[in-house]
C-alpha cells in the first residue's frame, strides 16, 4: 500500500523540518540534506539511496519516476508528502521549483571511509569557501570517474543547498570528506598517493609536463589565496597552468577540471571507445 | 584637486542610481555596470577603463591603489563618494562588501565589433542561463588568451552583478557580444573561422581527437539541454568530452574551460617558457 500525505499548509511539521534544512543548524540537528529535482533524486535511487521524506507536486505525480521514487520511499515506510507548488517553490527558495524533493541521510565524511584504491584521481580542497565550487569539482569527478573530494580545515558545509544543486546528484555516488590539514597528510602517507598541488607560485611545472601517478590527489587552494606554503611544501609536485591573460587567475573548479581532464589523459588515454573517430 | 563626496545617507541621489544598477532596467537606462573589489577596479583602469563613478570607505583609502582610483577619477572629472562601511555593504548587497565599487559604461556588445583576428580561441554560448557560468566562462578566456564570449539568443545579461563578480575583471580584458543565432552564423562564415560544438550525442569526436584550427569558435549550449540539433548542425565538428560517471554530465563553465585549454594546448604546445621544468 502506497502511502502519501497531502499538505496544503506551511504549518505542516514535516514540511517545517524539511525547510530547516536550508540551514546549517538543522541540518546538523537532524542529519539530514535537501536534494532537488526528478533526475537527481531518481539518481540517487538508483545508486541505492531512498529518501527519508520524499515532497512532490501533483503534477510531478504524473511522471513515472516520480512514482518510482513514490514507491520506494513507501516500500521503505518513510513519508511522502504531496503538496502545492506553492508549498515547493517556499521549501526550495526557487521561483521554477522542481516538482520533486527529497530529505536524504547525511553520510559519514570520516577520513577513514575514504579507499583510496578505487578511484586513480581524487580533489583535495583548502579553505574551499564557495559550495557552488564545491559541488562543480564534486560533479566533475563524476564525470571523470575521480573518487571525490576531501574537504580541508575550514571549508564550506558540501551538503548546503548550494553544494548540493551545483554537484547534480554527484553527492550519491562520490566520496566526500572532511579532516584538518594535518589529519590529511597523515592519513594521506599511510599508503601511495602522489599529492599534486596547483600553484602560481613557488617550484611549479607546466601541468602538461608533469607525469600524474595513481592515486594522484589534486590539491587546490583557496578561492582567494590559493595554497599556503607549508601545504604546498607537502606536495610531490606543484603544476601551474599557462596564464596568458591580465587577471593571472582562474575559477578553481574549473582550474580542477583541467587538471582532472588532463590526468585522466595520462591515466588511461583512450575511454571513449564508443566515439566515432571520423565524424 | 582632488573632489570627493562624503555620503553617510542612503538618500544620497547618486548612491540610490548606483544601487540601482543591481537591477537589469537599472543598467539600461543608465548604460552603466557595478564592478567591485580594488583588485578588479584596478586592473579595468590599467587596462584604460576610468570608473564613471567611484565609491570606496575611509579604510579602503589607506591603500594606495585606492588613492591612483580616486586620482584617475578625479582628473576624469567624474565623481568619488567616500561612503560607511554600512553604505557599501547595502550598496553590494553583501555582508564581507570590497571597500571599493565603481560604475563602469557597458560597452558595445555588438557581434561586428568581434575583430576575429586577435585571438585564435572564442567561446560562443547559446541560451546561457547562469550569469555565474558566464562570468566564470570569460575569466577563463582572459587566463587562456581567448578573445571572449559571443552569447546568443536569450542568454543571461553579461553586466549584471553576479556575472562581473564571477569574471574577475574580464570583462575589461575581454571582448563580449551579443546576437542571435542566425545573426552569429551569418557573422561567422563571413570570414576564416572553425565553429567546434561540444556535444555528448550526435557524430562526436573525442575532443582530443579533433585538430583545432585558429580562429576556432568552441561553441557551447544551455547548461539544462545542450546544443540543439540544428545548431549542432552548423558545427564544423562536434567534440565530447569522457563521461565516465553516473550523471553524463559537466558544468558549462568548467567544459569550456577544459576545451579552451586543450585547444590552446594543441595551437600553442608551449606557452610557458618562464616555468622551471626540472622541479
Amino acid at each position: 500500500m502506497i502511502r502519501i500525505t497531502d499538505v496544503t499548509s506551511p504549518a505542516n511539521p514535516v514540511l517545517k523540518s524539511l525547510k530547516a534544512l536550508a540551514e546549517k543548524k538543522g541540518r546538523r540537528a537532524q542529519g539530514l540534506f535537501l536534494a532537488e529535482g526528478l533526475r537527481v533524486c531518481t539518481e540517487a535511487l538508483a545508486a541505492g539511496h531512498v529518501p527519508n521524506t520524499l515532497v512532490f507536486t501533483a503534477e510531478a505525480e504524473q511522471h513515472p519516476l516520480t512514482v518510482a521514487l513514490i514507491r520506494a520511499t513507501s516500500e521503505a515506510r518513510r513519508t511522502s508528502l504531496r503538496v502545492t507548488p506553492d508549498l515547493m517553490q517556499r521549501l526550495t527558495g526557487k521561483d521554477n521549483a522542481a516538482g520533486v524533493a527529497a530529505a536524504y541521510e547525511i553520510p559519514s565524511t570520516d577520513l577513514d571511509r575514504i579507499d583510496r584504491s578505487t578511484a586513480k584521481l581524487w580533489l583535495v580542497a583548502e579553505n574551499l569557501k564557495d559550495p557552488g565550487n564545491f559541488g562543480t569539482m564534486l560533479r566533475t569527478c563524476d564525470a571523470t570517474g575521480a573518487g571525490g573530494v576531501i574537504l580541508l580545515d575550514n571549508s564550506c558545509d558540501p551538503f548546503s543547498v548550494e553544494a548540493v544543486r551545483a554537484s547534480m546528484g554527484a553527492l550519491f555516488s562520490r566520496q566526500v570528506a572532511r579532516a584538518t590539514a594535518r589529519e590529511f597528510f597523515q592519513w594521506l602517507r599511510q599508503g601511495p598517493a602522489q599529492l599534486v598541488g596547483a600553484a602560481l607560485e613557488g617550484r611549479t611545472v607546466d601541468y602538461r609536463q608533469h607525469r600524474y601517478q595513481a592515486p594522484c590527489f589534486l590539491f587546490m587552494g583557496n578561492e582567494q589565496s590559493g595554497l599556503p606554503a607549508d601545504h604546498a611544501a607537502q606536495c610531490d609536485a606543484l603544476v601551474k597552468l599557462p596564464m596568458r591573460g591580465t587577471a593571472d587567475s582562474l575559477n578553481v573548479a574549473v582550474c580542477a577540471g583541467v587538471l582532472l581532464y588532463h590526468a585522466l589523459d595520462q591515466l588511461d588515454p583512450h575511454p571513449l571507445g564508443e566515439v566515432a573517430r571520423e565524424a
